[in-house]
């Protein structure tokens, strides 16, 4: 199979375009992490217009008409067929972000961009005031812009599909709602089991007094153990954790420090590191292909969890790391034990806000938000009747009252933002993960016996080999199928979190 | 005097496309500063194609044949008389900007990268192992280069006054020869007098050890007094200090620290703190019409010197500043006067090194290499000739042998970087602030009283309105004649050299 010398110039003509918009994709990402972790507060003035001017060209460039004509060119049957599975993977990947580029019209794209701007900004005085009033108008508008993009992008069922996709590629309400009432009903069940026991776990190991520099030697100690490479990376400060990445060879990692919490920076650490290894095993080759990226933010999130809760929350790692804490804080930890540990790390509690829940009741406030959205994307339900909506779910699913807005449909920043569709995409990381997690388990028989002696580089070899060196060449269904022998079920972690709790809470 | 609607228009479209080449360029300077300061080593990989990316599309804008007829339209004769002062400096500073790009083909400009990436990886080899003839060919390369550029922008008298016009808008050998003849007439005369003084001042209260972290206690308590915000710029470490703005609510200055001399970060926090105060006092109005940058390095190093040597090496400083050294360094600085601190941070050495050069013979090694440039770029000099013509004139001026090339002619990056015309900005720098110094003892004459309290803010006051509120708007030799009502002079340089050497070493 030879490739003709005109196919073969249309696509080094198309790579170099992609190339160049990675790079200012790359160079906007520094922009954005030192603003989050290192900019004086005055400099938010010009950081904004400087973003600005970088996002206008990238998408200048990405919406060039010669884009366009050289994907319709290489895409035609005889291209086809004289290209490899990787170029065609490439052709795919670039037409999917072309055509959602170009399908919003710039006017969509700017409203957006003032109605969000202005939703933040509304959003931060509502929670603040849990004043659901405040953020309502401006909700209403981005609500109603989403409505259009969803239009204008197109979808086959369901308007909320053609949102999902942004985060998910190809995944759909249809196959995303059986999923999540599984794992559902499973939760809830599993809820009441854990209210019917006795036992209670405490968390007194973690809520003393632990000296910031030390806890960031003990994060530094554990990421370097997992094989996060800091010669490629490195872990700074910011008010919300966060991972980003300039290229393969420069990945970025923050968290943020409480000095009466010992959880608060480590699992951040781990979270974060999770996603960074991701990030650092992202082949060189790929990197400025368009296909050096993640396969989806569900396939980012499952790198994540995977070692935040599979391993971090795991018996067999604490049985590691206990140690390695015991000579930071012999003073603290001296007389705890593994299962100490192993226990209050993975205590279970209804409670209002996502970002602090446990691993059980953490997918009832992701599916709680997958409802809602669905159903105000599809114009099912008023801005103005969220409230009430919201502190139904929250009473139907966690069987707990809602006191104010403020800790609950105010809860989270990503209406404001316009990021609809991106909550699910946290449940499908904990299903992905759960399920790579039986396969590793399966494959490498004595991992538990490799975690508790801190040898982590087998999962990270197996997590290199499935799933990280393919970057965003497969979709993320196909890829976890090709990873596990098997497309995405919730089973695993139903079955994963059966079985844990039920060590803990003894059923 | 009122503007019509089309010159109106195609003034809010030439500030538009303005503005967008400045923000980028800020952008491009984020991941300048973050490269030297807190990049992963193997970062680099991707960094150089972000920056390539960025600064190509830079180019593209500026050269944008839109920008040419936007500047023809607006400077033809009855654009002009309808236009603001402010306007036509805006015209005057594009203009500029826009010919000396449009001059270069792009093959020279690529030429250029070409040879200057190769040229600083062979210099570094060659200065490491002391071997001209491994750098020669790319230096070779990099001048036949430097002359074509000087071609291509042009040039009334000499082909070295197209390549300093970039860094000293304006200047030309005939204006610096005279200058730089008459510094080093005097320079010489005053050496001889040092030599002949049998004081020799000690630098003993600074060769000591001083924890790291003090060092920098110390550096920001004194930035803080010279009026640097904090909230509008930061501190960090880098190999070679430097200043960088992304507009001037956002500078970062950076130093470096020697546990063993305490003068080594000190210095460096002044000087950078210098050129940031500068950088943070022009205005916000300014700042991305093009007119909000320096009027030339001259005048930027002009800030910088007079806050490190005018101020920060004089006895009213020291008697400020050294109680505050006292408090963190007791067991160092107890017994140290500040007429000690004084001598210490004067010595005179006549030396090898043109960094560690003392502020007398440091303008001796810049006329020395201005000669050099001079001669190379005329053609008069071959490189092979360099290391020769390097020690001749070392002997002459500075009256010391050089034991080999890597004290020599390869001790600086600067050539192998393509920056000739570049040196010169030192010495005038030097020379502005020496004259900008003699009008403020003029205008505020108890300067010295204010200084030995730590009261630093008549001296930013006066900078902020005399020089940076003008930003780019008028030349430098323009700009230090409206300072001081008097165009560049050496004299004052020599005189206040001669004043306080004078002093220190007694004649």
């Amino acid at each position: 199979m030879s490739v003709s010398a005109k196919t073969n110039d249309q696509l080094a003509e198309l790579r170099r375009r992609v190339a160049e918009i990675v790079d200012l994709g790359q160079a906007a990402a520094v922009l954005g992490w030192d603003q989050e972790t290192m900019m004086p507060p005055k400099g938010a003035h010009f950081r904004a217009t400087q973003k600005a001017a970088l996002h206008g060209i990238i998408h200048e460039r990405l919406v060039d008409p010669k884009v366009g004509q050289l994907l319709t060119s290489l895409e035609n049957a005889s291209a086809q067929k004289e290209l490899a599975e990787l170029d065609r993977a490439f052709l795919r990947v670039i037409r999917r972000d072309f055509d959602r580029a170009t399908k919003l019209p710039d006017s969509l794209v700017k409203d957006l961009a003032i109605a969000t701007t202005e939703g933040v900004e509304s959003w931060h005085r509502a929670r603040s005031e849990s004043r659901w009033d405040i953020f309502a108008p401006d909700l209403r508008k981005i609500v109603e812009l989403k409505r259009q993009e969803a239009r204008c992008v197109g979808f086959a069922e369901h308007p909320y599909d053609a949102l999902l996709d942004e985060y998910e590629p190809g995944a759909t309400c249809a196959q995303l709602i059986p999923l999540f009432d599984d794992l559902r009903r499973q939760t809830v069940s599993l809820l009441e089991r854990i209210d019917r026991s006795p036992r209670r776990p405490s968390r007194a190991p973690l809520t003393q007094t632990f000296d910031r520099a030390k806890q960031a030697t003990f994060g530094e100690r554990v990421l370097r153990r997992m094989g996060f490479d800091f010669e490629a990376g490195r872990e700074d400060v910011s008010a919300h954790p966060f991972t980003t990445s300039f290229g393969p060879t420069d990945v970025r990692i923050t968290t943020r420090y409480d000095e009466h919490d010992l959880a608060v920076a480590f699992y951040a650490t781990i979270h974060e590191g999770g996603h960074g290894l991701y990030d650092q095993g992202i082949p060189i080759d790929l990197a400025r292909t368009g296909l050096g990226e993640c396969a989806s933010l569900g396939i980012h999130e499952s790198q994540s969890r995977l070692w935040e809760n599979l391993i971090g929350r795991s018996i067999a790692f604490w049985r590691f790391a206990l140690p390695e804490l015991k000579t930071l804080f012999p003073a603290q930890v001296a007389n705890v034990t593994p299962e100490d540990m192993f226990g209050a790390v993975n205590q279970v509690e209804r409670s209002l806000i996502r970002v602090e829940a446990d691993e059980i009741t953490y997918n009832l406030h992701i599916i709680l938000r997958f409802e809602i959205e669905r159903r105000i994307i599809a114009g099912e339900v008023d801005v103005d009747d969220l409230p009430s909506l919201w502190n139904r779910l929250t009473k139907d699913y966690l069987g707990i009252d809602v006191p104010n807005d403020a800790m609950g449909v105010l809860q989270d920043t990503h209406w404001a933002s316009g990021l609809f569709g991106y909550f699910p995409t946290y449940s499908l990381g904990n299903l992905y993960a759960a399920q790579l997690w039986a396969t590793i388990r399966r494959e490498i028989p004595d991992v538990d016996e490799r975690i508790s002696r801190g040898e982590f580089a087998p999962i990270l070899a197996w997590l290199r080999d499935r799933i990280h060196r393919y970057g965003r060449r497969y979709r993320p269904g196909e890829l976890i199928e090709r990873a596990t022998g098997e497309a995405p079920n919730p089973v695993y972690l139903t079955r994963y979190l059966g079985e844990k709790y039920g060590q803990i809470y003894g059923f």
